[in-house]
């Protein structure tokens, strides 16, 4: 009898009791014009402080998700906040249906290019929760797939607070109840009635799914560092005060943290094991310039008919060159383009962060230049910069740079899920071929400009790089995205190699 | 028969005679392998030298057009650039049909978008001389609009010019004959066969007619600062020379220029006539709150009903708000926002640029912000700053903001073309009524922030501020986008001239 019990309650529609996450946000709370009007103005002063110490001090910025059901005044508060701030250093984005370039683009795209820089404040109407709910209430997406996005709402807050961002996310709620009741409102005057869609009202007799679904988006998203706030918003005057206050709260707490971030800490570098697997790179293979001649043109011609096809497939293709100075990145990439279209491909060289670049997370200005579907991106150095040469230099700290390899895998993962091959290689030279190589640039007068002082110091730290690209394979050499270690000793072989990764990168997803 | 003959040349389809200009790219030149490898050597080493220089001394872009007849070897031509060049430094877009996001913006959108910052080098494989051409080629457009885009097109690159970049317009040839024999080979072999297009054909049976075109396009638009170069692309080694050694010719003379700028020239303010067009407005107006409550939501609700119209229509307002310190811009726009969706609108406030948009032209800040049609756009201050501060405080030259009007005047153009409703709004107040309010700041909690000592020093400027307000309006009151100088002395009275001023020309486009 137990037994049959536990099964109905297993696989029969089970009772479904009321969401009570929401029973606190209706109390029918509200505030009287005068205390409205007193606390708003204290909250007002406060707010406009908050904000100019947050911006002098250089602090990053901050993110308002404003969400909630319709008819809560989403809109409403979002003008106060406008009313309330300094609007020069305060940003909004309203998401609706994505543009087609947008489309075209994993869906995190957009969310990161419509983040706020340091010192800022975002404001956003609708954000990363909105899709998944809508598609759970509707019925086009099952639980776990639910579940699943919101993991990945997780991981994208925890990167962006990890980097200092303070995320306020507030939840505006109404009853079914007072719902209706403001629908109704909004359309007996004419300068309203075009607030109240068709589509509100369909949402309106789901209210309770809604509100089911919502309850546990935001049960699972409530971290931390980023928690929602559930906000009674039957009393337009009641809202405005709780979301001010709350607000103040939360920047202050945010100002009062530790702004000056601590120096980087001396890069940690195992020294107690010296191989590497970089170690196990046979660098003795040649190939003749015969055979090289020969296989060249095929491969090529095999590469260009592969990415012909990725149009087609709604398919892109994103080559990541790592690897040692004058380790040939260059002309392996020039015999990849060689094969290709001009207005089908991109060179991306990685180098110093701009200033604007720097006022965001580190892997903002690669969401920024992510290319669209269809399109094969190359780029010379990647985002793998922040656990090489800035861990190894000391420009992050230790805890960003062990965080970033997390952050790099998510990265990856939504680009493979948003149908990118993506091929990793690292181009291998020992220590001796590129002091041969520095020399030989020495003699070559149009190589000249490519050797630099730095090289020469860089090379010296060697074992340093060696030991961070050793864990960098291992932390980030996943199933969906695997390194590729590249013999490079010999030019001809190395440029032969990366085609080949390539073209069985594509061969694989095509 | 005189008179006969007349009528007839003018009026009848005339005589073509075939396109001359093009005649002296068809003398069959050839080169030699071994005179190619070793004038390809001598132009590879003073490219990057050339290219390095220009980077160190941190000149302006140089921009690099491409264009000619398919067939001619574009593609590859650009491929060579990434063999002979930095490619870190070296930037590439291929334009094809607008994408969603770039249609629904004017047409040079991304072209600015694309531009290369200081320093670098821009490849462009087609531009905005491809649209132009193509339809007048297929007939749907006249030649009257053929030269209205190419007069754009000489306008957009003298203002690049202007800000010191180097524009350097290659154009490929090959003769009808050799486009055809070209096509043939590359069907022969299956590895190239993809890059013939039904399209290169269709083309190719106008060729007469495009050379005609193209001839036309090239005369009208090879100016002093950015001439068109007419290359025999016939043979591949004759043309490649011939690309790097223009090349190297043009930026050689770009890195023998004076790089650095002189320093911007004191301001020249016309002290001999000291009455504004300002001094016309009357500050006495007044509106009693009574009649103000009355009439702002009714001016609201007109407005929101105009621009929920927007989207429909395919239009864009944008909104400028330049004036005094203290005068009423933001408590203006909050009571414009008030009566919106948030989904529509967006605030732009204009602060100093980024150092990405200082590696860029001064309008380029502004194309980068520019929304899709069917937003409103309010900006607080606006491109004008180069014409007003930075004219008064000495930031831009004379000759660059004497150059602003016309580039200003051009842009907004632009943006009336592309169904944007501009209304460009100066809020005046008195000298007397503005130090009333720096006071009475001081004293208001929630304002303190507002209030700086720059505000008090810029107040001592106001006579050279007036000069330069008098002149700009005097040079960028369009009929297409005049300016409104509204009285601000009385804060009621100037909200609702603003709210009026929007909805007349919003009823004038509606």
């Amino acid at each position: 009898m137990a037994g049959r019990l536990r099964f109905r309650l297993a696989f029969w529609p089970p009772f479904v009791a009321p969401e009570r996450m929401f029973e606190t946000a209706e109390l029918g709370r509200k505030l009287s014009k005068e205390e409205h009007r007193t606390r708003i103005d204290v909250a007002r002063v406060d707010l406009l402080n908050l904000q100019s110490t947050l911006l002098q001090r250089g602090q990053p910025a901050a993110l308002i998700l404003i969400g909630g059901v319709e008819g809560a005044g989403k809109g409403e508060v979002l003008n106060r906040l406008f009313e309330w701030m300094d609007a020069r250093y305060l940003h909004t984005r309203a998401f609706g249906a994505p543009s087609e370039d947008e489309a075209a683009r994993p869906r995190y795209w957009r969310y990161w290019m419509s983040l706020p820089e340091r010192g800022h404040l975002g404001v956003f109407l609708g954000s990363w929760y909105t899709d998944p709910i809508v598609s759970r209430v509707l019925g086009t997406s099952t639980d776990a797939e639910l579940d699943r996005s919101l993991s990945r709402a997780v991981e994208f807050e925890r990167a962006l607070a990890a980097d200092g961002m303070l995320i306020v996310k507030l939840w505006l709620h109404v009853s079914k109840r007072d719902q209706a009741r403001r629908f109704r409102e909004l359309e007996k005057t004419p300068e309203t009635r075009f607030r109240v869609t068709k589509r509100d009202w369909d949402f309106a007799q789901r209210y309770d799914d809604f509100r089911r679904t919502c309850g546990r988006a935001l049960r699972k998203t409530s971290t931390g560092t980023a928690p929602w706030t559930v906000i009674d918003a039957a009393n337009a005057r009641y809202r405005d005060v709780a979301v001010a206050e709350h607000l103040v709260e939360r920047l202050r707490s945010a100002a009062a943290s530790p702004t000056p971030r601590p120096p980087p800490a001396a890069p940690a570098i195992r020294t107690d094991d010296p191989i590497t697997v970089l170690d196990a790179v046979d660098l003795t293979e040649t190939v003749s310039r015969e055979e090289y001649q020969k296989a060249l043109p095929a491969l090529q011609a095999k590469l260009a008919k592969l990415c012909r096809r990725l149009p087609k497939r709604g398919r892109s293709l994103t080559v990541v060159f790592e690897g040692w100075d004058a380790a040939g990145k260059g002309s392996a990439i020039r015999r990849i383009i060689w094969a290709l279209d001009a207005r089908q491909y991109r060179v991306i060289p990685i180098a110093a962060p701009t200033d604007e670049e720097r006022a965001h997370h580190y892997l903002w200005r690669f969401w920024r230049h992510l290319p669209k579907r269809g399109q094969v991106t190359l780029y010379d150095r990647s985002w793998y910069g922040r656990v090489l040469v800035e861990r190894v230099e000391g420009f992050a700290r230790e805890q960003d740079w062990r965080q970033a390899y997390l952050e790099i895998n998510d990265f990856e993962e939504q680009l493979v899920e948003d149908r990118v091959s993506l091929v990793k290689l690292w181009l291998h030279i020992s220590a001796e071929e590129q002091l041969a190589r520095f020399e030989a640039r020495k003699k070559l007068a149009y190589k000249q400009h490519k050797l630099t002082e730095e090289d020469y110091r860089n090379r010296e730290k060697r074992f340093s790089y060696e030991q961070a690209a050793h864990e960098m394979f291992e932390r980030t050499s996943t199933e969906y995205a695997p390194w590729h270690r590249i013999a490079a000793n010999d030019k001809r072989a190395a440029r032969l190699s990366v085609l080949r990764a390539v073209i069985a990168q594509l061969e694989r997803d095509l």
